[in-house]
């Protein structure tokens, strides 16, 4: 059943000739796949209600129904030509976890609410919009200045998908009725495909420092310019992007990541040295002053590049958001229930970003991993065990029980 | 009277609002300004006509219009927000020199035919389209294959703008028909500027070895892929763009130039490690022998990086034209000008591809240069100081006078 629903949601897809999966949140492909995951809610007996920012919740209300509550859920939107699991594990995976727990007669103390998170992908640059939100970590003036690739803000985009932009306080959580929150995700790595674990206990989420770098130089001729009087931005870039592979992999923490995931080239002609280059550079670690310290090193050598290079270089921060420690009731709760279940787990790091960071400074949360096939995501190819699925959903359930008693 | 035709020819623009001028070969505006340049044609008494790829050419019939002709002229289109000297100086230039030899009671004995060749700039990654047609280098296939950053052909552009492709080979000239042929142009560099010469008497033209380079590693997440783990094709491309400055500095000629000028990145997101890259590699000399020692070398050490990375690199030629010698004839006649009129010169390469160079395996070519402020071209701030471009029309005219008896 989890299997067919994955398939089904697959099917909301704005680019299928590629191959992958593009459903960008706040399209009306988006908006139609999340109509069907209420669709589901309601089957599984939840009540169902989207707030202000497009996050979409379903409740299951318990015996006390005013003790804080359990959140669980992630996200149905996708990056440009993704896979399948993204995300969508974590939410129909969780109407799947409400469906067996309706099964084994559980009747839970505290009410326990599914979420759909919106725009967890960064169409607008800067990822995890609804969680943040809900977290109460997204300004009003960040929804105007945040824009897509097309020059679309947040603002209007929400507006185009029927939401009002001004009731943002309105998706704020009170974390006082918060119990704790639980996301089950595909790894998007390969570190359980290699230790040969089903399930991976997360313990901390790594968080990134994304930056705008801007190098400019002189457009001049390709031919006409001797090497000697160039200024060009791109070769200023190689080098600056060599400095960042070599810094991260000498970080104190031994586990940084560093990524120039997106360049681009002005003016772009195969004739004109390269006037102006901009990088999006993306540093992550669950140690932050690790992360700081690749940051800082590579700030220092890239304006170093710069100067030698009569290029000027401009820096701009996208989001510089602080790793997150796990709860540990919830650590404990899903390591209790794959241990009961005899899955072989392990306690891990995230090295992906997940909308239940956005919550874990104001209340316990914690996340089920299941293996990525090769480590690949967000990617066509991105796959998960049918048997790994299951067990996701399994510890989940189990979890959901003894976190909500 | 020069400098009132350059601005009105500035004003056939397709993008003013980015400051410069966008003016790309067989669109409406494109032909737009040829018509208007037709129009200054018939106003010096030349006899206009239009060949089958869109060259446009002037004729001034000489006292012996069956013996071989001289041809000067360039090109009136422009790369994305161009200034307004490249190319243009040429063609209006010559229109300029034709008023100044009749006002002077000029007979020439051989007929001088102006010229505007189509598509100079390579709106479909080759450039020269014109004058490679004349010089019977362009074949039916090409027409097809070539195409613009929107995927056009070649062939459609032809159509629309009322031109036949399958009349190609109507475009060639014959070279038993040409005396010699001169181009007048900006040196789109700062040799001149650094001299403090006037005019460049131009002896060799650099050719270009042009390459798409692609490589291609893993799309996975950049949060959680090891550094370890990756295979990055950004981060090869950064390495190997780093060779390749290397290498060119290093070249035996002392003088070859590379540039990467575009670079593609997919799929594109901050939070997705590269997984394909393409890079467009330029490489010129007017020394043949070290430019292809730079290619070579660098196309070993790029295989290097991608084997060591765990990339596929796969290598195509985009263009590879041989650099072209100067007709001693031309040289000394547009010197013996100079001299004449007292102006300083000197005899120099040109790193730049020009029209000329198309037809300089068939028959004497020289081109004449003037200073670039700056060097700056392919750019709005591109600018020569009006006494300069009034030196070029008189060098020219001289050239034209001695060549035509």
């Amino acid at each position: 059943m989890l299997h067919d629903a994955i398939a089904e949601l697959a099917g909301f897809n704005d680019d299928p000739e590629a191959g992958g999966i593009t459903r960008e949140v706040y399209t009306p492909t988006y908006r139609a796949a999340l109509d069907r995951v209420a669709d589901w809610m309601r089957e599984a007996g939840l009540e169902v209600r989207l707030d202000a920012v497009g996050n979409l919740f379903g409740r299951w209300e318990g015996d006390e129904p005013d003790a804080p509550l359990v959140l669980t859920g992630s996200h149905v939107d996708t990056t440009l030509n993704a896979g399948r699991y993204d995300g969508v594990l974590g939410v129909l995976g969780a109407i799947e976890a409400v469906h067996a727990l309706r099964a084994a007669g559980t009747a839970p103390r505290r009410s326990i609410e599914l979420v759909a998170w919106a725009g967890e992908e960064p169409r607008f640059g800067t990822g995890c919009v609804g969680s943040r939100a809900a977290a109460g970590r997204l300004e009003r003036t960040d929804v105007d200045r945040l824009r897509d690739r097309d020059g679309i803000s947040m603002a209007t985009a929400l507006r185009a998908a029927g939401h009002d932009p001004d009731r943002l306080a309105d998706a704020e959580i009170d974390p006082a009725g918060v119990h704790a929150l639980v996301e089950l995700h595909i790894e998007q790595g390969s570190v359980l495909e290699r230790s040969g674990d089903s399930i991976g206990v997360v313990e901390a989420i790594a968080a990134p420092h994304d930056l705008r770098a801007t190098l400019r130089g002189a457009a001049t001729h390709a031919g006409a310019t001797p090497m000697d009087l160039r200024r060009d931005a791109l070769a200023g870039a190689a080098e600056a992007m060599c400095e960042l592979e070599r810094i991260a992999r000498e970080s104190p923490s031994g586990a940084t990541v560093a990524t120039v995931g997106v360049l681009r080239v002005r003016p772009g002609a195969i004739n004109v040295v390269p006037g102006e280059v901009e990088l999006d550079v993306d540093v992550r670690d669950s140690d932050q002053e690790a992360r700081e310290h690749v940051v800082g090193d590579w700030l220092a050598a890239a304006r170093a590049i710069a100067d030698r290079r009569g290029l000027a270089l401009e820096v701009e921060t996208i989001v510089e958001d602080a790793p997150v420690a796990c709860g540990e009731g919830v650590v404990e709760a899903a390591e209790a229930t794959a241990r009961e279940l005899g899955l072989s787990f392990r306690r891990m790091t995230s090295g992906a970003y997940h909308d239940a960071m956005m919550l874990g400074a104001r209340v316990p949360i914690g996340m089920i991993f299941v293996p990525s096939a090769g480590g690949i995501s967000h990617h066509p190819d991105e796959y998960t065990e049918p048997t790994d699925l299951e067990a996701g959903v399994r510890v989940l359930a189990g979890t959901l029980a003894r976190l909500a008693g």
